[in-house]
């Protein structure tokens, strides 16, 4: 088999066998396959695209090119969930004590990764003791006692990806179906999940800007998971304003145990129910959809679900005492609030913008070595379809940084106010399994 | 500026500027720009496209990277002549003393290349003693004396191209128009080229298969002579079959010197003339293109052409005896016929494969490396729409092999024999300007 020939093959727009992926992938990682080649194979992926076999087998090659993470001594069905990023998005915080509240195991890893916020576990260390960093056995023992546990990902798991990614990065093949696909999955796949709910986003803060291209991916992931056995659903969400009120990572947490208490915005808690209900519902909890949202809105409404999240904070040894006291939470400095200069209605917010003024203001990485600021970030105070009036504050920035003049200036041009109430937005546009 | 920006924009189908072109092929050239950038980019541009001024901003950009010949101390104006590539195309051998003889100059720079075939300087030097390595002065005294002159390529020119070449051949972007017709049109341009004629060769025995790639491909070079003042004419002419009856080195100078004398096949002759035909009209030495072809024609027929090539051969020091004694020019130890098994008309012949049969028997280089056996080749008997009957020789295969079983079976199965005389073809479809 020569590299060259399979380029050329799928130029031609010919489906690669298994074999013939699995030739690419794992040379690709042993080095027998170089850089220059990959990046062609890649674009021509990007231009071709893959069918469902193709990237299914894409996938696996992903997986078996690393380590897995055994799972087996957990008991039940270990459901993992993901989302494929937005600004705001807290609802990892929230569906661990929510699903663990009902019995299905979460064993959750996750990692740092680089953004408008930190990853889960960033904003989970802005609670004093917190600890991320659990041993496997540890990891495994909590699962089994608890039905949560977090850790970071530390095995070497889907190393395949990682150089794929780093590759298509720096040529021009990020935003490719088949290959953001594969990648997703096959690092759920690596970390043991035998289900998986994956929240797509779709609008101005989500990687997918068209619902058509959100519905693509979803499906396509879909496919990965059957082709694959894992029970796999596609929660299709909203992602055109930042998801609740909070932007950052103390901050995040306070708001997810504000939406545990019952208290939280409308679509945050409409997601992360919708969420947490198919992720009981692949866990065997429950026999149907509504059942299983019902049940999980009592257990926030009788208080269980906040007890569950102090049990987490406290298992994982951290500070139980923020959840009766969020102000001992980090707080940054500062506190700028960006009025408005007309009244009216909130017609539109750009998500991106706002997010990438977050990260300006230290909540997120821009590079790896970046340091996290827990304090800082965003407070969305007017969300879209609420009335404002001239001089209402409709952000708040967070910051420990005496002047934060670009994050301003972008946060000032990011969201606009029209003189009518807009149309009502749907929180999920869809659901594929 | 930044590679992977450039990447996308053209991936989103947008032109590059002058600059970006410029950016990318010196940054490639110096190494800035990886290899596997590079390749991501080439295959972009394959999916693509580049629209004109792209095409003639990447062709000058590969000319700025390297040196160019200085032929302004030739009298008068240097028309060029470039082959996209067949089998059995000996026409540089031809026309080279067909232009000279009319008093137009022909400085040709040649380079070695691998094929069917050596190229035009590899079969000069199956004729003992011709030196195809002349310093730069007598090159040029040459070409002012006696109107022709030719060397070995040695200077630096286009490594942009080369080093793109390399890259295109391992990753799958051989096949694209704009990279074709940039990386031939600058080693034109670089050579020191006025004017240039093209022989776009379409057909089985041809890169381009279908005369739609053709006729692009001729349009895209002469848009580019024109954008870059160097006045272009493409002929898009017949590769279905092997250019007269010779493959070969040493064959084909014997063929060449048949044409000369006025003994040449219809469709070689016709070739020759044509394109000899439009190198003296862009030199300026007529006005319009039948009385250039009558002229060539008269001067085959009086003997001036064969006479001109003698010369030829004297100035670059090689035996001139050939021209009466062909015999004494590398000669094959075994001659093996091919015959027709049926009686009836050749229908088709595979001109590729007789082409690497050629290669296999010694005529051509598979590698850098090899050496070509000037003696070895093929001679194609019968050609297309002759009637052969059971038993004919239909190609008869030269080599210095004790074996050649696998040239054998390819030419064995590379031609078809049908009931009816099939229709004629032309030589030439199309004239671009």
């Amino acid at each position: 088999m020569r590299m060259v020939d399979l380029i050329n093959k799928k130029k031609e727009g010919k489906a690669l066998s298994k074999d013939e992926i699995e030739f690419i992938v794992s040379g690709y990682v042993k080095g027998s396959i170089p850089d220059y080649q990959m990046s062609a194979f890649l674009m021509t992926v990007y231009f071709k695209g893959m069918n469902r076999a193709e990237i299914s087998n894409l996938t696996l090659s992903y997986v078996n090119s690393g380590n897995t993470v055994d799972l087996s001594g957990i008991k039940g069905i270990k459901v993992d969930k993901h989302s494929s990023g937005g600004v705001g998005d807290k609802i990892s915080l929230i569906v661990i004590p929510l699903v663990a509240a009902v019995g299905v195991p979460v064993a959750k890893m996750s990692g740092r990764g680089m953004g408008h916020t930190g990853g889960t576990i960033d904003k989970l260390e802005a609670i004093e003791g917190f600890n991320t960093n659990l041993d496997y056995n540890t990891f495994i023992d909590n699962v089994n006692k608890y039905k949560m546990a977090i850790t970071g990902q530390t095995a070497n798991l889907t190393p395949a990806d990682k150089k794929t990614y780093a590759l298509r990065d720096v040529t021009g093949s990020v935003d490719s179906i088949p290959l953001i696909a594969s990648s997703i999955m096959s690092k759920k796949i690596a970390a043991g999940a035998d289900a998986i709910v994956l929240d797509v986003k779709v609008g101005s803060g989500a990687f997918m800007k068209s619902l058509d291209n959100a519905k693509e991916l979803a499906e396509t992931m879909v496919a990965i998971g059957k082709a694959l056995n894992r029970k796999t659903i596609a929660i299709i969400t909203n992602m055109n304003e930042p998801l609740g009120h909070e932007i950052g990572n103390a901050n995040e947490v306070r708001e997810a145990m504000e939406v545990l208490k019952g208290n939280g915005a409308e679509d945050e808690t409409t997601v992360a129910l919708t969420i947490a209900a198919y992720m009981v519902l692949l866990g065997g909890a429950f026999k149907d959809f509504d059942s299983a949202y019902e049940k999980l809105k009592d257990i926030i409404k009788s208080g269980k679900a906040i007890e569950k999240f102090k049990e987490f904070i406290k298992i994982q040894g951290g500070d139980t005492e923020i959840i009766d006291k969020p102000d001992k939470l980090p707080n940054s400095k500062y506190h700028v609030e960006i009025k408005a200069k007309e009244s009216g209605y909130i017609e539109a917010i750009k998500a991106d913008n706002i997010g990438v003024a977050a990260m300006l203001l230290g909540a997120g990485r821009r590079t790896k070595d970046d340091k996290i600021d827990f304090a800082a970030g965003i407070t969305v105070v007017k969300k879209y379809g609420d009335r404002v009036n001239e001089g209402d504050a409709v952000f708040i920035l967070h910051t420990n940084m005496g002047n934060c003049t670009e994050a301003k200036n972008i946060v000032e041009t990011s969201f606009k106010i029209g003189k009518e109430k807009p149309e009502a937005i749907k929180y999920i546009y869809e659901i594929i399994k």
